[in-house]
């Protein structure tokens, strides 16, 4: 069983680092090979260039990392994506993993007018801190469950997702609570 | 009058530029001040980047650039924003301008544990770009209304929010009645 991980978060001595630690942790301890593509320190460029878009609508990619990504997504048996919640949604830096990694003939298809997803992981995990509720973010049309889940990850052919979300970071018995949440879930 | 206009579309040769040309014309003849901020073009780095968070908490900027945009964000009555749909949301090039420009005490405060927001502007118009329809966006939790209008636009002030989305860009018809909708609103 192979992970991947796909962390965003740019410091090293943050709760989202702890977290990372924690979860690969208990991955290795399940004997999954596990894979980690940590963009920050990877210096990923999330931005599309000129000449990404040139090669686009193509399905060709241009910047060598989102293509060294696209690899290892599609190796991957299970998704596990771990990043801290600004403004509502993710760090403009795994925003533009989406936009730059997950191209048309690699990562999903349209067959019959129909998107199909490529990727052979049927499983992923979003692991997510902030400092608001569930209650909110569905006030705000619940943008990880609609957009990220049923959006992104079902277009690419993950359908089994769960979330579990930190919903007050600062706070150490939410934290605890998180943690304890994230071990349930890789143990169960 | 003074519009502000956020543009992120990384090919002068896009539709999404030439809505931008026709935009900003418009805004002219009606005797507006029309600044522009071409996120791509600018060179925008999106990141977050360890030095840019150390200060965030402090509500400073480290990138120079992050703090010119909150400036003329300050300065401005009006923002449209120009974009395309990239995976259901704004390419990361923008999502990063949220991230990085609009920080509390600058854009938004806190106040008897409610937020407030701090710009002048009143009003925003929003001009996107896709291949899918708003019945899609509405089956995702509609995340341009919900995230970016009720969500990042209202909290740092803006109430006045309207929406104009090209739903089939490659397509004629769908282009021509997209900037027909962009002239009467402007000019109403």
């Amino acid at each position: 069983m192979k992970s991947l991980i796909i962390y965003a978060h740019p410091y090293e001595g943050s709760f989202n680092n702890f977290v990372l630690s924690k979860t690969k942790n208990l991955l290795i301890e399940k004997g999954n090979l596990v894979d980690v593509i940590d963009l920050n320190s990877d210096g990923f460029n999330p931005v599309m260039t000129k000449d990404d878009l040139k090669l686009f609508s193509k399905g060709e990619y241009f910047d060598s990392l989102a293509s060294n990504y696209a690899k290892r997504l599609k190796e991957a048996d299970e998704l596990v994506l771990i990043f801290p919640i600004w403004w509502y949604g993710e760090p403009a830096i795994l925003k533009g993993f989406y936009d730059k990694v997950l191209l048309k003939g690699h990562t999903y298809d349209e067959v019959d007018h129909q998107l199909k997803g490529l990727l052979k992981a049927d499983k992923a995990t979003i692991l997510t801190t902030a400092n608001i509720t569930e209650e909110i973010f569905k006030f705000l049309g619940d943008p990880i469950k609609n957009v990220l889940s049923n959006g992104i990850l079902n277009t690419v052919g993950i359908n089994n997702v769960s979330w579990i979300h930190c919903s007050t970071v600062h706070d150490n018995s939410s934290r605890d609570e998180y943690l304890n949440k994230i071990e349930d879930h890789f143990n169960k």
